[in-house]
Formats: C-alpha cells, structure tokens, sequence
C-alpha cells in the first residue's frame, strides 16, 4: 500500500537563492521499527525556522501558490554550504494517526501518537516508533502536536540547574509556550525562578499564572530589580532564546552583582559559579558581554539532543513520563493562527510566524 | 626588630579619584608561618594592572614624585563599589631575600625565594612561607621575579586542556612571555598548539622558538588559515587575554568550521564540544559574538587561584616542581624596563606599561 500526499522542502543555492515549497509525494511502507502517520497537527517552532527560511529575506521574496523564493544573505550562504542544493524536508514535531506500522510497531495501528519525525510539513510522515507518545482518544491532534520540542527543553532546563549544581533558573523570554510550562514545572518542583519578559502585557500572563518574580526588561529599573530577584532566589543558571544583544551579558552581570552583595572588594570578582545558556536565535545579531562579571562566568548553547545523549535514559524516561501525564495542563500549548500546509506558505503567513515573536506560534493542520 | 620603607597603595574613591602614590610604612615581626621579604624584583602584570588603574584615564592624570592622580570612569568607579576608600596595596609576585621569618618558617631565613605577596610593591612585603619557592644562588632575582603568575597560568592551560578531555590549544596574543613558556611547554609535551599573534614581528618570536602554527591575525587570510590550522591539530580549546572584540568568538566559529569539514548538514552545527576561555582583559570593550558556531559551543572566563583549588594538590605540586626546575629555560621572562617604585608612578613608565603591549612589560626594583 502506498499513500500519496504533499510534502514541505527547503532549498538553498550556492547563488543564495532559498526555495520552499511543496512538492508531490509518495510515502511507501514503513521500515521496521517505523510506523507512518497521517499529519494532523504540526507546530512551526524557531528552530524550524532556522531550517526552513534561517536569515532569508522574506520580506523581498517571491509569493506563489505554495512556493516561495528568497535571497538568503551571502555569509549566510557561505556558512551552510553543507546544505546547497539539498531539496530538506522540515517540521520537527507532530500529532497524527498511525496509518501504517513497520514490523514491531504494529502495536501502534490506528493510534493517535504524538511523534518527532523532522518531516511533518507533509500530509504523511515517518516516525521512529521508540519516540512516539499514544495519546488517548480523549487528547486532540492539536493539544498532542507540541509535545516534544517544548515540554521536553522546559524539563531539560529543571534537569540541568540540577545536574550542574545550581538551585535556581532565570529565564529569558519567559512568556512564551516554553516559558508558560516552565513557570509551572517550577511552582510544582519549588524551583525559584526569575522570568525576565518584554512588554506589561507578558507580565500580566505569567502573574496570572502564579508566578513570582516577573520582569520587564524595558523597564528603566530592570537591571536593579533582577539583581535584588536574584540575590533572593539565588538563581545563578540562566537560559535565554534571544541570543542576540546584551541579555546574556546583563544576567552575568546581574548575578555577579547578586553574589558579590556585602563581600569584600575582589579585582577578579566573586568566586561564585555563573552561568548562563542560549538556547535559541530570536534575535540572529552579534551576542555583546560587556563582561563586567568578573573571571568566573560561564556562557555556552543548549540543544535539546545532546542534552538529553548526557542526561541519560533514566532521566530522559522520568521527563517524558511528565510529559504523558501533563499533556493537557502543564504542557499546554496556545496558538495565535492555524494553516493549511498551502497557507503556510502564503506571505501573511510567513511574515507572521517567521517574526519570532511571543505569543504569536502557527500551527500547520496539513489534512485540513 | 621592624623594617622601614616605602609601600604603593591604590584607591579608589566614591567620586571616582583614582590616587596610585607610595607612602612610608613599617614592617613587624612576621607572623607564624609567615616570611618577611626584601622585595628585590617584581614584574607588573596585566593582573596587577586591573587593581593599580583598572579603566583609569591615565593620560590625562596628574602626575608629580611618587603619585599619580586619575579619573575613573563613572560606570567603572559604581562597579567598583567595594574598593571605595580603602588604600590598597599591589603587587601579586615577587623575588627577594627573607629578612625575617616566623614561627615554622626559620628554614628560610636569609634565602632568595620567589612568591606571591599580593603586596610586591614595597620596600618588603609578607608571603605566605607555604608558597615561597627557594630559587638558589645562580638564580638571580630577576630570573625569579615572575614564578609564579605567567609559569603557572601556562601550566594550568595544559592541565585544563587535559581535565576537560581536549588534544590541543588555541591561544591568542601568544608571543607574551606567557605565550612563549606555552610553546615550549606544548613542544616539550607533544600537545599541538596553534598560535595567534598580531604582528610579523611576533611571528619570527615564535618561529624562531621552534613554533608550528603561528597566525598573524591581521593578514587578509587569517580565517581560512586558522579553519586550517584547528582542522590539523583539532585543538578544540582556546584561550584568549584580549577578552575584547570579536576574536574569541571567531575561534569558535574557526572550530566549528573545522568540526564540520565534511560532515553533512545540521541546522545545530556540530555537536563536537568547543571552548575558549577569556583569562584576561588587554581589550577592555566588550566580547562580540557573531554565534556562527552552532548551538554546541562554550565561553568561559578562566582565573589561576579557582583553576589550582579545582585541580587540586598533586597536580598544582607537579606544576610547581617543574617551575622550579626550568625557571632559567622554559619559565624566562623578559622585561622591557626596569624602574624603581618612584619611576614606576612616572607618567612615561604609566603609559608605557598600562598599555598592555605584548613584550613591554616592565619590572620594578624596589631596592635599587
């Protein structure tokens, strides 16, 4: 049995062009240890974008019935030359129905699975069956489609303060899908935690939500008002999606003036361990350290995979167990629009989620 | 019995007056465990240069017999908050003769040790009789004036290149007398270490010691050399003193360059671990990170007194046992001036030195 539908590439050119569309497809039987699913719902996250249009100029671009070219910036070109005229699928995570199973996954037949297949902006995806979460009829495609990429970086987050030593989490961006579940992990774990936001209305959401320490970063006393949230809470790990500009810098700083609060003078600053993640690109400019920090600081990338290749299958299996169980109320997720996989394409569309803004997540519902 | 003399001091006050300037001061007894030093010889290091000016404007500072008077930044002066009002004394390393001992330090009354005072700057300073290093009668004071900081920072890059499971070394502004002990210590070791200088001239420094990749990075071609360079040796850790400006973000993304040659496309990078560690700060303007390395990359900052309390006894003796049997060949320093403690605060001695130039370090005589 053979199953026929569309599927999402993207491609770029040695000559910058950035080619994404979708194409005709056949999706034959599933590999042993496979099963094929029927793409039900499927959310557009960051880090699909960085695959699917990266530093591209959409705004410039060609807009056709699901097609779309645009220039990609030369630099840019040149640093993913691994990937030049590679016509890639996209879509990290999913929902859908198993409509076929290769041999030793046929326990998952006819199942509603969430699922991580890398290729879901297509009618029909391939997924690993050791991956794939059943649901439950009670759970719908759309409440199942983010349950991997968001669910298990906010868990992975708790897991590292935890592995690394430390008792407490800034956290960046914070109003965001992601930052939502984390507020909630960490009331249910009493982890403390500082949410650093960027508008009045993202304070609102996460008050709302229960959470302590909220932060406006345009506000003028924004760096006073995270130092005293930190010398309180003592968090000294911090992730940031932003990667861009000062943040990171400003959290070193501000943790650095926490630690060193009625310490004697030191020229090389507080012998305190600081640290702080990025973890994301919303914001694709040069990261600026003012290092004013000290000599005991650290600032690296965080990646879900890896993460989870060090943390280990004890630790990975308790994190989606939560998961499972959590589904619909810590880990829930909020969609500003929903899309056909043709509308996904379209230049209102891709001007609005590829703006990597809070609160503002597209969800692809290819078979409509 | 007291000892009588002159003592630098620094201080900072809340106005953001920077007064450098020697007073008269008398010496005690030392106490238990404890030596009392005649300071023969003391190098001004870059480390010493963050507590004496810090970002002081100096050129424009008043100068006149053994006081200098400086403007501080306002930023700078708030941020050093803790050091306000108080004198303080400078000097981190020393040679000289004991003139005195305490208690369970006799055994080394009348010898020429090498140290670490804090205090160097003076007629005498105390050392701690556990860290004074006996160096013999052929070692003159000058030779063992600087045992300590620059021997042991080279040192413990190689032992911090071994504790974190990396084969080779990437260091920036190499041909300081640092850089130079790091390339006799990596010939000597078989660890591959790719140089990076700023000069021609300090190319045929390193060349002529027998170096083997040695990076102008002023040349046109410096990247693609040093993708080259990282590819050959895999020297996956790097240590930079500049601290300012793009560099330490250039080699990681010459690293990630060179992890991924050949591999296929991954829109994370490579997921080899990549390091730099900023250990200095000879370019006060912030760190500017272009991120084109991927998500599996760390910067740190590395400092030698947490970098020895990690690596613990053995190793730090191991380091110390070699110092102090290669002082004269692997450990030579080499001094572009020599001042007593009233030239020191002159203003061409000031420029000179506070101008942080690789290979005009000055050395201080306090006694002639």
């Amino acid at each position: 049995m053979t199953f026929t539908g569309k599927q999402l590439t993207t491609q770029l050119d040695a000559d910058g062009t950035l080619t994404v569309q979708l194409g005709d497809k056949t999706w034959d039987a599933p590999k042993p240890g496979q099963v094929l699913i029927k793409v039900e719902a499927t959310p557009i996250n960051p880090s699909d974008l960085g695959l699917l249009f990266a530093s591209a100029d959409t705004e410039n671009a060609t807009y056709s019935p699901g097609k779309v070219v645009a220039r990609m910036p030369e630099n840019a070109t040149r640093a993913m030359k691994a990937r030049h005229g590679m016509a890639m699928p996209a879509g990290n995570e999913a929902a859908g129905t198993v409509v076929a199973a290769g041999e030793g996954a046929e326990a998952l037949m006819g199942k509603r699975v969430a699922c991580v297949p890398g290729t879901a902006y297509g009618t029909f995806a391939y997924a690993d069956a050791a991956m794939c979460m059943p649901v439950g009829d009670e759970v719908s495609a759309e409440q199942a489609a983010s349950s991997f990429v968001n669910p298990m970086t906010a868990l992975g987050f708790v897991e590292t303060m935890r592995l690394e030593g430390f008792t407490g989490i800034v956290h960046a961006a914070a109003a965001s899908n992601l930052g939502q579940m984390l507020v909630k992990i960490c009331q249910a774990d009493k982890v403390p935690l500082v949410n650093i936001v960027r508008s009045p209305e993202q304070v609102k959401i996460l008050k709302d939500l229960g959470a302590t320490h909220v932060l406006d970063m345009t506000e003028p006393d924004f760096m006073p008002k995270l130092i005293d949230a930190i010398a309180e809470t003592k968090a000294m790990i911090g992730f940031d999606p932003i990667g861009g500009g000062t943040l990171a810098g400003q959290i070193l700083t501000a943790m650095e003036a926490a630690a060193s609060r009625g310490a004697a003078f030191s020229r090389y600053g507080s012998s305190e361990a600081k640290k702080v993640y990025i973890y994301g690109a919303l914001d694709l400019g040069p990261t600026i350290l003012n290092r004013a920090f000290g000599l005991t600081w650290d600032l690296g990338g965080w990646l879900l995979t890896p993460f989870m290749a060090k943390a280990g299958m004890e630790i990975v299996g308790r994190m989606r167990a939560r998961v499972a169980s959590e589904l619909t109320t810590t880990f829930a997720s909020h969609y500003k629009a929903r899309v056909s996989l043709e509308d996904m394409l379209s230049k209102e569309a891709v001007g609005a989620y590829n703006a990597r803004r809070t609160g503002e997540k597209y969800l692809v519902l290819p078979n409509g």
